[in-house]
């Protein structure tokens, strides 16, 4: 598969109904991200049989308790289950001095090296890249500085079509074919024409992670086309002007950024602790836009 | 009863075997003390139904993690559910930068007032009195700054003997005799012989909190013929050596320790996750001091 997000929490603030604060686990390309850390996380990745040692970036989205009060205890954890492999921590400004002031007080130093990269307010910046993906931070609109998170695989090559080409044929051609082009003689006369011998390349997945943050159409060239769109929508629709006051979004507007967006699926989740029943949320985001789900713990969404 | 103590958590370093980490609720003559508050402390609060907003006392016994990162998560939750009166947090020397640093980033104002009361390492103080009792600091032998803390009724005035006194009797003079004088006429002659018309006063009850330290027979004097005496048994006794490098008891220790401070009861807890059963360590513990315990996560224990 292409990709596959694990929802380790998605409550609004504080723990309740037996939901825990945000976080999610996703695994694109093979590269799992822990994407906030909410309070006892370490404990939901044990439940959920992740291993936490594996997880070699961590995304922080902004600095209030519900999104990232479980990544002290992640990082002792890690200590002491013996690792020395790096962490990379992309983080709001602020968070790198909480876990270093926290560290000093303890007189520990760890076996492992955190790589901190900040990301600037306010801006969109390349986090992450591999031979397979990128990273983007953009910026979102919450009470504190607040960043979303962009997972995008990169361009794929053209695909070769089965049983038309010679079984001998060079690797170099495959290449010229795969990247467009066609395979030329010495005379620059075509020898295959690419259009013939290759297919469209394979889509493109992506992932769109929006937590927290009041309704703001400026993160649409971000997250265009997604396939998947993770939105927080904290409050129902008859709570818009509490929703405005707390920079959070409610389930309708969640559904209408879904439908600006035209991504393919919608997640919802930061549920506020005054909903036990989400099913209304949910129906609430369906009238605007169809595919849509509760991001609920313990639920896995892939895409292939 | 006298006090009750409801163990919240008890393992050492990283929660393991459905143990969590080090957290306990002492209520001794009414009041609600917090001792420690690892990860999660605010959901085993919950589990056991306690009320979290009837607490007004902290105490953190030092600065690693596994007895205070479930802190913030506390503090902020009982912000967020209206939390007006203050709280006041007996703290290790630091831990006071550490709580504001993040609400600052979070930029957040409580509802309520924080106040610190820092204990200084390597003192015994009295940190906490009321007409019932009163709560002293003493230091324990850890690899950081680390206290112990005692819990004690004060003394009680004698008890009057049923029948024996006229009824239309003054209020002055029970409170003399209560206060273990003779009352006596105008004259100085004795009227009422306090000896004959009252009893001892009840006796005192006391608790004492040992977490985390090496074997140190300095903390005698401040446990000596205490109720009950927690005291963390974080290895077994072929484990010595590494008990010693890391500052930690045995279950052997612990008992050496009750026995020579002729305590009443003693629990043993912070068990290492090397240890999934428990009773082994009881049994080495119990080999040394019979009236042992595992003050096991949900356990209460109650002095009358």
């Amino acid at each position: 598969m292409s990709f596959s997000l694990k929802i380790l929490g998605s409550n609004a603030a504080i723990a309740a109904h037996h939901r825990h604060q945000t976080s999610q686990l996703l695994t694109m390309m093979q590269v799992p991200f822990l994407i906030d850390c909410g309070e006892g996380t370490q404990l939901r990745l044990k439940k959920f049989k992740i291993k936490s040692q594996r997880i070699d970036h961590i995304l922080i989205s902004h600095l209030h308790g519900d999104h990232y009060y479980g990544l002290m205890g992640l990082i002792s954890s890690l200590h002491l289950y013996g690792r020395t492999k790096e962490l990379n921590i992309y983080a709001p400004p602020g968070l790198k001095e909480i876990i270093s002031i926290q560290l000093k007080y303890s007189q520990s130093s760890l076996n492992y090296k955190i790589n901190y990269r900040e990301w600037i307010p306010g801006k969109s910046e390349l986090l992450f890249e591999n031979v397979n993906l990128t990273v983007h931070s953009f910026p979102l609109d919450h009470r504190i500085d607040c960043s979303g998170f962009l997972f995008q695989e990169k361009p794929k090559k053209r695909r070769i079509k089965k049983g038309l080409l010679e079984k001998n044929i060079s690797p170099l051609k495959i290449i010229a074919l795969k990247d467009g082009k066609d395979v030329l003689d010495e005379d620059g006369n075509v020898l295959l024409e690419n259009r013939k011998y290759t297919m469209e390349p394979a889509a493109q997945c992506s992932y769109a992670y929006c937590s927290d943050t009041k309704y703001t159409e400026s993160i649409l060239p971000y997250i265009k086309n997604v396939d998947i769109l993770y939105h927080e929508a904290t409050f129902m629709e008859d709570m818009r002007e509490r929703a405005e006051t707390t920079f959070h979004t409610t389930t309708r507007q969640a559904g209408e950024i879904a439908k600006k967006a035209s991504v393919k699926k919608l997640l919802i989740g930061h549920f506020s602790t005054r909903y036990k029943e989400l099913e209304p949320m949910l129906e609430e985001t369906k009238s605007v836009f169809e595919n849509s789900s509760l991001a609920l713990e313990g639920e896995t969404f892939t895409v292939e």
